[in-house]
């Protein structure tokens, strides 16, 4: 399999395709493509419809969408385990997982994922909502699996959310305490390490990603 | 299972979660709420987290995404028959989906689904990109598969396009003849047209949802 990914100080998107790969340690060969470069556009054309990233490229099939990445790794290489078992429990997964990626635009726009920054920012009443919503996701789910991943084991929702714990951390939100514990989960999970030592070695500045006031 | 949906001549994602039900004829008792009305926050509250429509509620599992019903439904009652059986097709029905059900923004913002009116509007280069990237998706499924769904059999696929298809008519957008072909497929099917008598006998007006000038 080849994921097409971009830097991976800003990517979100990239990230959470990304990381089904790391969690379950499948073989892939990433290429990594500056954004919004010559050679961004021209390595994506004739590979993928609209020049984006995500992109998975698995014999004939090619996937370009990190949603539609993640269910199809799950189906092909992992007999669906990147779900919760239960079919109550998958159900709320997708829905959760389904809402942050078609939603939550406030906070996206606002709080654009760069990793290595810190950042203050004014937030609009939209992200404030965004944030709250998703406090109450992680806290809900937190006090269902204490010190887990959004459904115990990890799942395509962890997937999601996982660029959202570090936007929090760029821009100092506070969070409640299951929430917390949530973020913090994320943060120190041998992946999501892999990513930060891997992102910190870029230099490139996107300046359509950089929000906010120095701290 | 039980359906929310809202007003039928404007919700756009309560006919996508709502054609699953009727392509495959399943039992769903359907619970249409107006828009922006207080009787429709108080109904879905304590239902839904985020008092959003489609929801559906299903026993103990409730699911409150258009994208995340149609594969709950897909998965739980139709043995995976609402996406194509074959991988490679259906990594891609995914992919065109979840295009969808992310994105297309300018288009969603301008061309508002408004199933009674005939309408123009003044389209920015955003919305006329995404209406090309449409047509490209349609006529590239039109030529594998002449006169019929986008993979051959109806897919969740279809579901996410349909409302397009009714947009393309309210603003008489012009399409190139495979997407128009398509087009007029799912104008024609039966479920469109239950779909569009329930929705002829709504009288309400939803202000965010009138765009453009009359025709």
């Amino acid at each position: 399999m080849k994921l097409f990914i971009a830097n991976q100080n800003y990517s979100s998107w990239s990230l959470r395709a990304w990381l089904i790969f790391s969690q379950f340690k499948l073989d892939v060969e990433v290429t990594k493509l500056k954004l919004f470069t010559e050679d961004f556009y021209k390595t994506l054309e004739g590979i993928t419809p609209t020049a984006k990233v995500p992109t998975l490229v698995d014999g004939g099939a090619t996937v370009w969408d990190s949603l539609a990445i993640l269910e199809y790794v799950n189906e092909q290489y992992l007999q669906g385990k990147a779900w919760p078992s239960n079919s109550l429990e998958r159900a709320k997964a997708r829905a959760i997982a389904s809402e942050m990626h078609s939603g939550f635009f406030d906070l996206r726009n606002e709080l654009p994922m760069n990793i290595r920054a810190r950042r203050k920012v004014d937030l609009t009443d939209g992200a404030r909502k965004d944030i709250a919503r998703i406090d109450a996701i992680w806290a809900e789910q937190a006090k269902l699996y204490p010190n887990g991943w959004l459904f115990g084991e990890w799942s395509i929702a962890d997937a999601m959310y996982a660029p959202v714990a570090l936007r929090f951390q760029t821009y100092s939100i506070e969070l409640s305490e299951g929430a917390k514990a949530y973020q913090q989960k994320v943060l120190a999970s041998e992946s999501l390490k892999q990513w930060l030592e891997e992102a910190s070695q870029e230099t490139d500045i996107v300046e359509e990603d950089e929000a906010g006031v120095e701290v």
